[in-house]
């Protein structure tokens, strides 16, 4: 096991009808700026349950953060806060919503250019304060809930941006709040999940028993669960598990000490910047052909990927890894997604363009050794079409 | 699943070669109580190693804290951190020791007679401060180093004692500082942390798939490395594996939305209040009779604990439950701990003392349906002879 730290201050508020805790949740007299995103919050009454519970309140409104949030959106966000000097920040809503409210957080009080806090990559931004703020998850997917990051984009890229101080400092999650989502929504949720846990899990082996199993805990709950979250809408356990497990596989918890991967993101990120492909999806597409290209690098975690959570013990090495990469396609498309480049419409002579952007944004020795150049994501890219 | 509050805000420091980062972690120019147990981090250096890595603060030891820690032991701690005005506390040692560190850190600032904070159970105590205290974990155990419990020893009771405001700041878990632990003790701490996971775990069902597949995983990593564990004490992984399970198997993460039965606990301590026998030793002597007594209440999850945890898939549900629960005790014997109280020299005219002990500390409706009676407590005494 490789040395490493756990820090993870934000405190869960998990189950049915907890919203009117928010009133001990947000701290009292705070002016309180609630965000949120296309406007299902207000359609489905959320955001009017979440005026009621917070009386005593100076309430403003943010709304319209786009999936994929943009610096020039959340910097509106920014003046906002700074214009009216808000005490506190309420996140409602997915992944983009949160990360997106981080970023409100440490810009607000931040008093240099705020363009500069896009570029310190998988460094902490350099701040030593935020502005405090809370959320309420509608949307299982990115563990942005329990985590301190985000993932902003600006002029055609996505930069990650995360602080010590940009943790929730509550998160609540109502398995209830996510019965009204789109199916495409909640398939993207756990194809996104399920790609967190194994970018933290197939990798190398470095003999982190906890985090190897509780990461296959989740993967495995994940395709027990995947299906009928999308046939039974109200199925309360099914989203409840859904919910937890999307949490536990960004929270820093099977990561601590154990080597990462993120080359499925990275690439990911640049196809949902050239060719607008949700996020999930890019991930339904990539995590085959990454494994496929690189199952030499990762034979023995992949074999017990097999093994342990697609109980596959028959057959050769060669052809057990095969059925797991052909397995975990399958769930992804049982679940309504397609895992292929050309079913998004993109060919062969676009794919230049992300080898392109790859380079542009310094992502030239992705994975956990650094061995994933330009040259092995052209690989990668051309498998997926 | 249940709806659940977590909340864990210790930093986890953990791996080799870190005890340097004290000085980063103990607050500046904090006048620092060090407190330890029976002067074996004298013997093998780690205080001095301690005492180097915080320069420039003012430094205070309080040692002599014994295992089930008494609460006439720690006011000493308490008078101490009081008369001299210390600012922070740093426990170094195991389970008893972090415990009573975290009682030291709430009776100091307490105003009321501090007897009063053991009469809360399972309530958190009515304080709304503490000292700020750390840890350095040289016994992998109890999991103390992430929680905000304690159980504190006074006229023949042990009784729980937690507050949000017991959290250890941060625990520094360095895996090569169990080295020297004898024997006995590994495997006391091992029999700890499976104790506490199954309590949270072999209960009732309630469809908490990650806490579920969490706890097996624990499980199963402790009976992997458990052996190895005693017969390999510088084997740094099967250390850091123990020691990572036990923490997570008492910080919350496993019991968070799922029902929780302590029976093993509760009683076990009436054992090592009564006949002195270490605590671990007493899990390992009521655990297999409890499940023998409670088989019916507990079936499903017997059965589940049967096939994923011991792999048992054949036969006819009683005997894979009686398998499993063979397959444990083999497990403790297997570590040099016997299971049985005859073994301990505790004849059959003793047992109405520990019924009378459970009498007199309220404990006559344990488990998670509060269906363990004296009468039945009496039954599991009889069958663990």
């Amino acid at each position: 096991m490789m040395n490493f730290d756990f820090y993870n201050p934000t405190h869960i508020v998990f189950g049915k009808n907890r919203l009117t805790e928010l009133d001990s949740l947000v701290p009292k007299n705070a002016k309180t700026l609630i965000l949120y995103g296309g406007g299902s919050v207000k359609k489905y009454g959320t955001l009017d349950k979440i005026i009621q519970a917070l009386p005593q309140r100076e309430l403003l409104e943010f709304g319209g953060i786009e999936p994929n949030p943009k610096f020039s959106t959340l910097m509106k966000a920014v003046e906002m806060a700074r214009r009216e000097s808000v005490d506190f920040l309420l996140a409602v809503g997915g992944g983009s919503v949160m990360d997106g409210t981080k970023f409100v957080a440490l810009a607000t009080t931040y008093e240099g250019d705020a363009q500069s806090l896009l570029t310190h990559g998988f460094q902490p931004v350099p701040v030593e304060t935020a502005l405090p703020l809370g959320t309420v998850v509608t949307l299982p997917a990115t563990g942005s809930e329990m985590n301190s990051g985000g993932v902003i984009s600006h002029k055609g890229g996505k930069f990650p941006v995360f602080s010590p101080f940009s943790f929730p400092k509550f998160s609540l999650l109502d398995p209830t709040l996510t019965y009204t989502l789109p199916a495409t929504q909640v398939a993207n949720g756990i194809i996104d999940a399920f790609i967190h846990t194994v970018e933290q899990y197939v990798t190398i082996p470095s003999d982190g028993s906890f985090q190897d199993r509780t990461a296959e805990g989740i993967l495995k709950t994940l395709i027990e669960i995947g299906k009928k979250t999308l046939d039974e809408p109200t199925n309360y356990d099914a989203r409840a598990n859904l919910m937890w497990c999307a949490t536990n596989a960004l929270n820093g918890l099977i990561g601590a000490g154990v080597p990462q991967d993120w080359t499925t993101h990275m690439i990911g990120h640049e196809l949902t910047a050239l060719f607008g492909i949700d996020h999930g999806k890019t991930l339904a597409i990539l995590q085959p052909s990454i494994w496929t290209i690189r199952t030499e690098q990762k034979r023995e975690k992949l074999l017990q990927y097999a093994t342990r959570v697609w109980d596959i013990t028959t057959g050769d090495d060669e052809s057990r890894i095969t059925h797991a990469i052909e397995k975990t396609r399958a769930f992804f498309e049982e679940l309504g997604v397609k895992t292929h480049l050309s079913d998004y419409g993109v060919t062969e002579d676009r794919l230049e363009e992300v080898i392109t952007a790859l380079d542009a944004h310094g992502l030239t020795a992705l994975s956990e050794t650094g061995e994933v150049t330009l040259e092995v994501s052209r690989k990668i890219l051309k498998i997926s079409l």
